[in-house]
């Protein structure tokens, strides 16, 4: 399978009716993006968006698609539906016309039509779903949060070199420390799946593997990269984000309380304000899926405008900065140290 | 084996010589506690024990151990050194001259003397470590945080019942939800396990099973029990710990940064002082390992005196609501519900 090229100058492809706010914040998010200098391409019902488009005196290269995978329905159903908008929106950077695929809508849709349109590095067994982190000091990459709900060390092994590649070229870090999550820092600590990795990481070329971390260590940026089950990594995922929106909750509940606090409360806004933002996940919009032949990324589904902007300005960075091109690359030589099953 | 009753009377065994901090710290949490009126019995070597009570004028009683398992040693030497402070003082409570165990030593030491001198609970297959997790509202029970790293359905079947009991008991929950955690709402999200296991609390008498919940609902405290396997439960725990950390840390940065986040900040502090509080661990002070014939105690290595006075008045709190009693009967009634296997 072909390893898509992007340039410059090649369109991000958004899924414009994807999410619960599509089409409408898809179009204004693509618009800001746009006027900003990224270039993107709507994929949906092209009245509509036409209509949409026309709020802001843009002109943005529309594709149509007639059909859109609703969120309550079967991620298959993009095999069948050749028409739907994250379909033809993948089949748009399938053929070269776009450099990335973007959609806030249907997870598994959005993953299925990545894996099955864009297809497969060579080495890799299945496609992982990272996030970053907010740490102390800059980004922790962690993968898989939740495109693999069970794993096999081969397929950790993946991630781990998949993740130390996209540390190097989206955080820019030389040679990245790449962890294994456990529940101890010695080998012998962790479930089964971790205690047989382990080892693995430990002999896989290409990668620094620093050991087994713990769930603190997420938040420190001592190790960049950070890999697991995508069970554990969504959980992690979504409780980090939970305990920052209870924290701020319980503060502001705090402050409110009396006139001290509320007077404190105004003059510490900016300040409490920029750590919000920094855990904020719009800040980056959506999560890439690594190991698929092109840049794919999945956003939150209750994405607005703001988040839609991230991710298509996130996309057309890592387009451009040959994301997949290294992976695929880095993921050969893996091979061929390995001899190559596949 | 036997269910031990615990009074008001009996005094909590604290293993004196466990822990980072130890004897100091243990000393002095004890002496705080037992100056708020709870009975508490020191188990260590008796001379460095007396020394250091002689500071603060108060007399407790002190059991001799001349030997202590160290943090770097393994965790069944427990079997073997029967004078090491931590099997003497389960051994205290094992023979009924003291109501509960309390250790900020060596984990695996605490809960190895734990089932093998207070034995397991009928239905019981291997105990579980709870945490008390800071919610929006409340505290949510969440099991097991560390002592099983692998589990079956069953597994996780009894701890849906013993935190239930827990819930019930510790916090007064009339009918506690239980969640299971898992990466989607559905019952057919998660891994294999959660999979497995979800039809089976489904089916389980005694239980309100709300079915699966998501990381994020950890801080909600919609649902006060939540269940999982010890690997996720202590990336959990030890995830939540760390991101507070974080958070504070990076608020502190941002606060100092500017004249009116300094003044914000003063202004402020009692009020972000009391969420810190309410998510700091200490203020509950050691984790209860459910499932052993008597309440045990589990605290951090770091204790100092302040999370050992609070781990003691919890313990001996949970005795006198002969937590185990209940916790044993419960587990009973599953057993014939069951066919009592065994």
């Amino acid at each position: 399978m072909p390893i898509y090229s992007a340039t410059m100058d090649l369109p991000v492809a958004l899924d414009a009716m994807g999410g619960d706010r599509a089409p409408d914040a898809m179009v204004e998010g693509a618009v800001r993006a746009y006027r900003a200098g990224v270039p993107v391409m709507l994929v949906g019902d092209e009245e509509r968006l036409h209509m949409a488009l026309r709020t802001y005196e843009v002109e943005l290269p529309v594709v149509h698609a007639p059909d859109v995978i609703g969120m309550d329905e079967r991620a298959v159903e993009v095999r069948r539906r050749k028409r739907a908008s994250i379909a033809v929106a993948a089949d748009e950077v399938a053929s070269g016309r776009a450099s990335a695929l973007v959609s806030m809508g249907h997870s598994g849709a959005t993953m299925a039509a990545a894996l099955f349109r864009l297809g497969r590095l060579k080495g890799v067994e299945r496609p992982a779903i990272v996030a970053h982190v907010p740490a102390r000091t800059g980004f922790v990459t962690l993968l898989d949060v939740g495109a693999n709900a069970d794993c096999r060390p081969a397929m950790l092994q993946q991630f781990a070199v998949m993740g130390s590649v996209y540390a190097r070229v989206v955080f820019g870090h030389a040679d990245p420390a790449v962890g294994l999550m456990s529940i101890g820092e010695e080998a012998s600590k962790g479930n089964e799946l971790v205690r047989a990795t382990h080892p693995l990481l430990a002999s896989t070329p290409g990668i620094r593997f620093h050991g087994n971390v713990e769930g603190n260590d997420l938040f420190s940026g001592a190790v960049p990269v950070i890999v697991t089950d995508g069970f554990t990594g969504n959980v992690m995922l979504k409780l980090a984000e939970g305990e920052a929106k209870m924290l701020f909750a319980s503060m502001r509940d705090e402050l409110r309380a009396s006139l001290r606090g509320r007077l404190g409360g105004w003059l510490a806004r900016p300040a409490l304000r920029a750590v919000a933002d920094k855990v904020d996940p719009a800040s980056y919009g959506a999560q890439p899926l690594l190991g698929v032949g092109a840049p794919a990324f999945i956003g939150h589904g209750s994405s607005g405008a703001r988040a839609v902007h991230s991710a298509l300005r996130f996309a057309h960075d890592t387009a451009t900065r040959s994301l997949v091109r290294r992976m695929a690359a880095e993921l050969e030589g893996q091979r061929s140290d390995d001899d190559g099953d596949d």
